[in-house]
């Protein structure tokens, strides 16, 4: 999807809202583990609740990928479920040296091969150029590099700090920008910490961000788009626990809808307020 | 496998070779491509006519990864043919939030879930201390962190320099022993620059280090060892394509043994040149 494109379904939809799908056989409701394959019934009957709602959708290929081979099976038919009109996004933090990112780019880029094709993929910048650009040469695919997390362990390094008083994730956000356009690469940028996005915003005032950690991991919607919002949105915010884990009884698929009509009526507001709609 | 098996295994195999898997369809003899699973033929073969010679085995996960769910029972197959003497390590360079990363050991570690059980995996440190804890929870398992690796982007953060005139790679190494002991920790640090051993083996003079980078990449064992070796050995030193694509004809085995041959035995001389053996 382009960014443009992207930038429509935002102005359609009044939302910019993804879903991520951390799909967990322990969550889930009891009623579906009888399923033949319960976690892709599980994220279809969400699919179907929440796509007119939501531009994005977020797999989070780890929770796929701890059940091996019938997982990675899972995660395939999710992949083919999702709307063609939202966003997708392999949640996988890769990254290696020049020619083992170039299968992980195959592995979630190239149907041919996996029998996927995301739009995007998340990946971790710590090994330098060669470990991003094989994903962005793949004509219309995005990578989405890590800059700055809302998890504890964050600042751990992110926050490192050079004689210039530069910190590590902006020197990640300056070489990053060199590496390729704003139509191929947005960033991670969460939520936790909203006065973070005015450095991010000096740095990277026009690519797209990442945003996790509202919800559940503490973070204010409003206080994001106040810091991170440009012109053309710029943000995809996501949620996971908050919707997909609202209900685990009959009722899931209705109460993630519910809870992400709060959202994307939240979102609405807040697209009117900065003036993107 | 414990830290006191692993140098037990390198004191009777006066061998501390780890053989890198990183198995293309596109390189490997065409005449195995009539099999029912290339992939798993040409490991199997390969392991069989190293096992001796080396103490550990890394299938590098994106190579498995980009053929999807045929890819991952390739790799879990391979984990099995795996000898119970070697140790072995998931490379995968994974890494997130802790309930994420719990659920990326669980794929590596946990063979009830996901058919697999490795004795290690490689991490990405970006996200901080619970993106690598997760890996420590699971008993008599490693987790192998970058630190200095040896690609041509490596330098693009990792020597980043605060204003004591530390870099981040020795930021990760000093922040990371904190975590967990060298019985469970390792770190990645590439081969191709000598030197840059003296200044790990500082920060980390116990610590096993996986070695990437002699060979195809042009590092040196000599140099490796002269400023990385310490009393236990401490090296996994790690060939790939010398071994394993030393022949894409019928010979592919016997050629990939004749090479690991050589490194065994340079790798011999090193030991008794520091006295371990």
């Amino acid at each position: 999807m382009t960014r443009a494109a992207l930038i429509q379904q935002i102005k359609t939809k009044h939302s910019f809202l993804c879903v991520g799908l951390d799909t967990d056989l322990t969550k889930i409701p009891e009623h579906l583990l009888d399923n033949e394959d319960p976690i892709f019934s599980f994220n279809k009957a969400i699919i179907e609740a929440t796509a007119d709602l939501c531009v994005a959708y977020k797999p989070n290929i780890a929770f796929y990928e701890s059940y091996g081979m019938r997982g990675w099976e899972s995660l395939r038919k999710t992949w083919e479920a999702l709307p063609k009109d939202c966003f997708s996004i392999a949640d996988a933090k890769r990254g290696d040296i020049g020619n083992t990112s170039k299968m992980y780019a195959s592995a979630f880029f190239d149907q041919q091969n996996s029998g996927m094709s995301f739009d995007s993929i998340t990946i971790a910048p710590y090994m330098g150029k060669d470990s991003v650009t094989p994903f962005l040469d793949f004509e219309g695919k995005w990578a989405i590099v890590l800059a700055l997390t809302s998890n504890p362990g964050s600042l751990d390094f992110q926050n490192f700090t050079n004689t210039s008083g530069k910190q590590l994730f902006e020197e990640v956000l300056d070489k990053v920008n060199t590496w390729g356009s704003d139509e191929q690469i947005m960033y991670v940028v969460g939520a936790t910490r909203g006065e973070g996005f005015i450095k991010i915003r000096e740095h990277a005032p026009d690519h797209f961000l990442l945003v996790p950690g509202v919800g559940a991991q503490g973070g204010s919607l409003e206080d994001v788009c106040k810091y991170g919002m440009n012109k053309d949105c710029g943000l995809l915010v996501n949620s996971t626990r908050g919707i997909i884990y609202a209900s685990n009884g009959k009722d899931f698929a209705e109460r993630a809808r519910e809870e992400a009509l709060i959202l994307q009526k939240e979102m609405e507001q807040q697209l009117m307020l900065h003036g993107v709609i």
